[in-house]
């Protein structure tokens, strides 16, 4: 076996390993002769994107929901244009492994002037540019390329955070001798004694607190720690809430969920039980402008016990190593239960004590509000749903999902038109499982050819496009009447067949509630198809809360 | 007026005294109150593209034909999407400048966590990856601005490659004082000395070369020395092949043009007429793999006087700011006409003694001889050919020009889908001339929306879309059987109506020649139309050219 075996094979195999099953990309024939080896290992399947943006967005996707991702670009061109993607993966910490087939060893150390570098003889430009957005870097040769490799994945998978491989085309098909041992033998380390620590230090505080409250965020995602986060929560019986990067990390029709939290443009309800607690957990949280309507949330620091994915940390106190979800565990079993009539817990299902009728027959032409009115009656348990950073994600923060549902968004990188070809991920990464995708005109006309890529996989999720002429959201910032913020208007809704849909693609289109129900009925009684929605609503119609944070966004720009 | 008068308005006016008009882009919040600059300045037209890339590749088509160029994206999210562009615009030299709308100098002061950073509160991670792929970098502020401006500008310009301007939202209203004098006050430096030295020591040289030859690149096109080329080989009388990469930078028509030189890929008669020279006078070229046969060149270094942008080589002597439309014109002057017939000279008009008739009637499916035998009498004087970088490529590189035919390629950066959005650039940068855009399906696929852009500018630009089936330029490398280079079949002749198209777009679809005759004279017959034409072709048809560099790259990769 091993005389045959390949440095390339290793490298396929560690990824295997990882559970990953799909690997996206581009081919170029810096790249081809690996690609031979991903076609012929038994377990992984090649997911050729339209392009390379595309592909590192679908990873992202992809990692998002299956933990992590891989994807396989050329040298120059392709990583470069992967690059944007790959970074978002930095800032929102989705653990993406990044590989670029480069020229032959030969050909880099002689300096030829080849396809796809800058014409000077020099080929590290592109794995520079990868240091500023990857928590980990090499370049194979035949010598280092296992070992490299194990430490490379590892850092993926610790730090949740992208890494980049650089294949040169001559070296994957060298010798190697397979892995002898796991990639990860251990999981990260756990300190015990500073775990006592902590529980000595903080368990006083959080009992003696009147009004505790969980805020918990994306990074309980990322490090998979659900179920932790329910226990803890269950045990205590505080009020819960989440920020939006975060949005169904914890069951929203719990008793004790209390909302999305989104500082000043909360609910006055849960603003006040935010802000004026005597005590916030803080639960894999990161602050950011978009998801907090830019910094105005109203608690003092000093309240607040931040739980992070390594590290617990409360005024001058950090303790090292303890990990949230062991911290989570520690906790739930020290502390003890309290009374919920001391909590002032007003659960989200009863704040909205008006949820709308699905069956409302009218002409009338949609809008914003009743549209997401609706969405929270068609979104079941159990789904993924993901929305783009613009009227989809600012619309969906506000609409209570069902338990175990997934929600997918990019508030702090931001990069529109990434969710349409995270849906290709998010949809791969779990075919049993509804995917949503709501996104507007403006960032599907980005990325939409990807849908092409969904055809050809043969997979069913549910696109709604939300045609409202333009980019509706930077309207809501600045200019909303500049030509700037004009698109060219498509015909959405034919748009699959185009790109090769069969039988198999149902596609509508609704301007207004009546078109829309029918619309839904009809994706309900068709599950085994992708299911387009082209839904046109108002150039200016916007959710509440993104005609907020737009005047919030612009203010930060004087 | 000054008054009144902004860093950003000093900006904009500095981009118009370069003679820009489009200013391409995608709007962002960071970008937005800079944009509304665009839209008031009475001689700049904002152009919004569908996405980034694409605004980068559109950029990089204008300023190939019109000087320079510029485009608008956001920070972060915008730039890095751009980034691959910009890099193939340093590889092949053309001058482009890249503004970046970035957040505010004092969100970026306090290192806040705002939308579109990597969250860690670093600004300058993406700066610091264009400087691996611009000349001159910038970030203004208040009191630098117009001094930086400058400065950068003059580097584009001088230098032909891209530079990074990066505005701070709060900074572009900031007062300034308007321009006192020209940006450009003098061309690059001429040592008139040097020139002498240059006469002396060379012009002996070539006046003894027996088999004297000239060899023309990119170069010529980049320093708009076309016109120096033309005169300076009327004088001599010596043949003049170009590069693939400067193909059209001297009329193919005219009686010293022996061909297009490709290596050992090249026509016998050129080969040896080359590879046998004795003085081969090589003006602003830059020898790559991709239109060298693989660096398969046969003549020897001694024999070339590399005659270079700003100096000239000899052997071991360098003269230096002399530059190539002075050296030219000095060469011209001073070397005297050869008898023609001393020169063994085949122009390309007699080494293909069979042209093609344009009629033959038949319900043959189009094979690719037929096709580029086709495009060769399809292609008219003054037209601007644009080629992706695969069968299109090479299958046009073998095709002769009319006189003042501008050929735009990729072959050194060779970035996939480059050339669609390419389109909307040269076009928009001479609405006279009728462009002509060569496309496999595979590349389409990358970036095709760009057409949108096209409609709603109102341009009528010809688009031939090769339809066989996936990535023949890398069958013609590696894995012609592989499922890696299939792709989605989309209905291509279906696509500009579903992108907006109106009754003045014209839609076609060819699989015989006698379709395809039907439609080159019914695109003839609507110069007013933007006109689309799906060309289907076989899978593993290709230029013998393509082929047979298929099997070089596939050898460069051992």
């Amino acid at each position: 076996m091993s005389g045959n075996y390949t440095i390339g094979r290793y490298l396929i195999d560690r990824l295997a390993e990882l559970g990953i099953r799909d690997i996206f990309g581009v081919p170029g024939d810096y790249n081809l002769s690996f690609l031979d080896e991903i076609m012929e290992h038994p377990s992984l399947e090649w997911v050729g994107n339209c392009n390379e943006l595309n592909a590192a967005y679908a990873a992202d996707g992809y990692a998002r929901i299956h933990g992590i991702s891989a994807l396989v670009t050329t040298f120059g061109v392709g990583e470069l244009s992967a690059i944007n993607g790959i970074a978002g993966s930095y800032a929102e910490q989705v653990p993406v492994i990044k590989i670029t087939g480069s020229p032959s060893t030969k050909v880099a150390r002689e300096g030829r002037i080849v396809h796809h570098t800058l014409g000077d003889g020099e080929f590290n430009h592109f794995s520079r540019m990868y240091q500023e957005v990857t928590v980990a870097q090499t370049t194979l040769t035949a010598s280092n390329a296992t070992r490299e490799i194990d430490r490379v994945l590892k850092a993926c998978w610790i730090q949740k955070r992208p890494v980049y491989i650089n294949v040169p085309v001559d070296i994957h098909s060298q010798p190697a001798t397979p892995p002898a041992e796991p990639l990860l033998k251990e999981e990260a380390k756990i300190r015990s004694e500073r775990l006592q620590q902590m529980l000595e230090s903080l368990v006083p505080v959080i009992e003696q607190a009147k009004s505790p409250v969980i805020l918990a965020d994306f990074l309980v995602y990322r490090y998979h720690a659900e179920e932790e986060l329910k226990r803890f929560a269950e045990k205590v019986g505080f009020p819960v809430a989440t920020l939006s990067m975060g949005k169904g990390a914890f069951n929203e029709e719990h008793p004790q969920f209390i909302g999305v939290y989104s500082g000043k443009t909360s609910a006055p309800y849960l603003k006040k039980r935010i802000d004026e607690s005597d005590c916030i957990l803080s639960i894999g949280v990161q602050l950011t402008d978009s998801i907090t309507g830019g910094f105005s949330q109203g608690f003092s620091g000093d309240t607040v016990i931040h739980i992070n994915p390594v590290d617990v940390v409360y005024h001058d106190q950090r303790f090292q190593d303890v990990g949230m979800k062991e911290t989570l565990n520690q906790l739930a079993d020290s502390l003890s239960a309290r009374d919920k009539s001391t909590l002032a817990i007003t659960p989200v299902t009863e704040q909205d004590a008006n949820p709308s009728a699905f069956y409302v027959e009218t002409d009338q032409p949609l809008i914003q509000k009743r549209f997401w009115d609706m969405m929270q009656l068609f979104i079941q348990k159990n789904d993924i749903v993901i929305a783009d950073q613009g009227t989809s994600f600012f619309g969906s923060e506000t609409v209570p999902l069902k338990e175990h549902v997934t929600f997918v968004g990019q508030p702090l990188w931001g990069s529109i038109g990434y969710t349409l070809p995270a849906l290709l991920g998010t949809q791969l990464a779990d075919r049993t499982r509804r995917n949503i995708l709501l996104i507007g005109d403006g960032a599907f006309q980005l990325t939409f050819q990807e849908i092409s890529t969904m055809i050809r996989q043969k997979i069913n999720p549910i696109i709604f496009v939300i045609n409202n002429d333009g980019y509706t959201v930077e309207r809501s910032i600045h200019g909303p009447e500049q030509a700037y913020n004009d698109i060219q208007m498509w015909k959405y809704a034919e748009i699959p067949a185009v790109l090769g849909a069969n039988e198999n693609v149902k596609s509508y289109k609704a301007t207004t509630e009546g078109e829309l129900e029918d619309a839904l009925k009809d994706m309900i009684a068709h599950p085994e198809s992708l299911r387009f929605v082209e839904v046109v609503m108002g150039k200016m119609d916007m959710p509440e809360l993104l005609s907020e944070l737009g005047k919030v966004f612009a203010a930060q720009n004087d």
